[in-house]
């Protein structure tokens, strides 16, 4: 999605320890005329599927996943980091490694919400190495809902996640590829 | 907002403690037509205004932040609950005393997208106690932007904290405030 990585060209930021700064347009304050975009390229690329609902994870998948239902005209639930009391023991979990954070934290999703007859894309800003995005598909393998793939805004290429969960059979578009990224070189997409 | 009232009565659950239960269509499984409709109140009420950016905190506030964002034409920042690598040291911080999950949190907000020059509209959904509300004011005051007002899905107005941010100056347009309400006898609206 040119656009896109016209943006993350602009306004990314590249930062030791392999970390992309996108915080002024993605994950911290959020462009939304950007998001309907990304939210069009994403029913562009699912157009040939039926959806009943767009799973994410908090934080940062939010925004995206709901500007993104709009195209899809369905729900989104997003799966909770930790544990509140407003949520009943009736749920679906996981566990994601954070690289973010450098950590590990529980995921939970309301039985309720994710149902056998469901028809699930995933949608997440990041792919890395995959661990949020397992711990997803995790959940609604143990909904018995069918998975029709994953969305995702950026991925890092030279990471092993999209290899990994493509090769377990799953249908991941990622808006944009990042091939290689340094503080000297800059950051070169794939293609 | 009726249309939302109507949608409290008829999905919202009533549990002990004071919970109010709306995670069928608001904060964990998210309604976006309905967010549509909130986000269209909320430019209604607050169409006399100029507004740079939409303020909001994670979780639960982004989806109806972003939705909302459409109809002002501004982009969305969300002050993040704990410090992560990715946020360099300039940011503005306050703490929150969270009611769902007992304990007390810090809030982050990057300086570089709050700035003086900024008239902010914070938006969340729900407002009980205020402490939320009020580390969002927060914010907006050390980053000398000008605070428009405050834009509430769900007031219990049961509670002290929208009677304490209204006092304080703020204005606070809350679209259902619950006078009462209790396991046995339902909901009450203001009104």
């Amino acid at each position: 999605m040119q656009l896109l990585k016209d943006r993350i060209l602009k306004d990314g930021k590249v930062r030791s320890g392999n970390v992309l700064k996108v915080d002024s347009f993605l994950n911290h304050q959020m462009d939304i005329e950007l998001f309907e975009e990304i939210g069009k390229e994403f029913k562009r690329r699912f157009a040939d599927q039926t959806i009943s609902k767009i799973l994410t994870i908090e934080a940062s998948g939010i925004g995206i996943a709901c500007i993104a239902a709009r195209y899809f005209h369905v729900p989104v639930v997003f799966a909770k980091k930790n544990q509140t009391k407003n949520i009943a023991g009736d749920v679906y979990t996981g566990q994601v490694e954070s690289f973010t954070h450098g950590r590990v934290y529980d995921i939970i999703v309301a039985k309720e919400f994710l149902r056998p007859e469901d028809r699930v894309l995933i949608i997440d800003d990041f792919l890395a190495n995959g661990a949020a995005l397992l711990g997803l598909t995790k959940l609604v393998r143990d909904a018995k809902a069918t998975l029709i793939g994953a969305g995702i805004v950026i991925e890092k290429g030279f990471k092993d996640g999209g290899k990994l969960i493509r090769e377990s059979g799953v249908r991941v578009e990622s808006l944009a590829i990042i091939e290689s990224m340094s503080e000297e070189e800059g950051i070169v997409f794939k293609d």
